[in-house]
């Protein structure tokens, strides 16, 4: 979706929605500055671009030389992902702990969709939204996943517990993956390709679980660490 | 490493050597369309440049409007990873059969890095090559990992199971991957994200194999795929 105007795209920003990129006219001054460095603060990708690109993109025609594109995806609260339960075997939640990548974003949502998780919950700050990329790379499994965004993260993880979930951290140092036989609620965090799990959300945990690493190289790329916790969860749960 | 000028970079052309990209200087003619021709015939990449590009970017300041930029990746015989054997457990080895996105490539190094896998085998054509940004991705394993780049594929899983290897393909409606035992050798074959592992090379394996897959999205990644069966592996083989 796009939104034309300098005044309606300043009243977008203060929003919370989605917004994938906006559009600034090349040598934009005066208003249009202070859309740079709103966007800015929020983290929305700022593309300059000569007038003509603009009056292309336009379809009202009056752009006063910014277009913010939005995506249509609608988050879901935790509370609906909780009250999913695809299995019988009991609830399966993905947490993502600052996944900034789009790319690591969409693989994480396509692998929890292929492993029958009930959503994905990531955090408002510091993490890749369902933008129009994410859903591209996810496959199409963002239509079919519930993602709830949160303004904290360990109040997911207290709020999981309170609800009768074990919640995991997958980190390396951990307790062995193996041995974890994952009957009842469960709930895998998995953290960000630079920082990991975040200290304190580990320390909320219920555990700390590792996958065996057998070469030189120290760590797996969360969607692929993703897929294997995933699926050691759905190995266990087909009683394999 | 940087090849310049005309004849360096025409016979240079010729080699099997891994030319990640060509500068080209904008405009260009005779000689220099005869390579931007051979280049396009073997998918490398071609960037047109003003001449001040190439300037820059030049050691010996004589480019001739031209440079090759190589990786100094050195393959692997396909014998040399039979001998690696890194586990007593027995052989193991990955192929990849149409991996053509740099993205995947590097993933699947760094999962079979990870899985401690003894090599992975790449086709001549149709694959993507261990380039700079394989080995980028590839978070390091590149240089921990044995990659073989076979003419034929097929002859590879000829050749893998004349030496005692148990060669599954990775694909829909395939075998239950968690039945199989994986004692011996044992080599995995990953499809590309379009087509998957080839009817011949599905026709020459040993076994099919697939991951149940629990939602509507019908595939997973590749590298996921291949973290989730490689680590299949890796369970069996330590006994968990």
């Amino acid at each position: 979706m796009k939104t034309e105007g300098r005044n309606a795209v300043v009243e977008l920003l203060k929003t919370d929605k989605n917004i994938d990129k906006i559009m600034l006219e090349k040598g934009a001054q005066g208003s249009l500055s202070i859309i740079f460095a709103q966007a800015r603060k929020k983290n929305v990708r700022v593309q300059f671009v000569d007038r003509q690109v603009l009056d292309k993109e336009s379809e009202s025609r009056r752009h006063q030389g910014v277009i913010a594109f939005t995506t249509d995806y609608e988050y879901f609260d935790l509370e609906e992902i909780i009250a999913e339960k695809k299995s019988e075997k009991g609830g399966f939640i993905v947490l993502c702990d600052g996944i900034e990548d789009v790319h690591n974003l969409g693989s994480i949502l396509r692998v929890a969709e292929c492993a029958g998780a009930d959503g994905v919950v990531i955090p408002k700050t510091g993490s890749a939204s369902v933008t129009e990329a994410v859903i591209r790379i996810s496959a199409g499994a963002a239509e079919h996943m519930k993602v709830a965004k949160v303004g904290n993260l360990n109040h997911a993880v207290e709020t999981l517990q309170n609800n009768g979930y074990w919640v995991y951290a997958l980190e390396a140092g951990g307790e062995d993956i193996y041995a974890e036989d994952f009957s009842g609620n469960v709930a895998l965090i998995v953290g960000g390709e630079d920082s990991g799990v975040k200290r304190l959300t580990k320390e909320k945990c219920d555990k700390v679980l590792s996958i065996p690493l057998q070469g030189n190289v120290n760590s797996l790329n969360a969607s692929v660490a993703l897929g294997i916790a995933a699926y050691e969860v759905v190995r266990k749960r087909l009683g394999k």
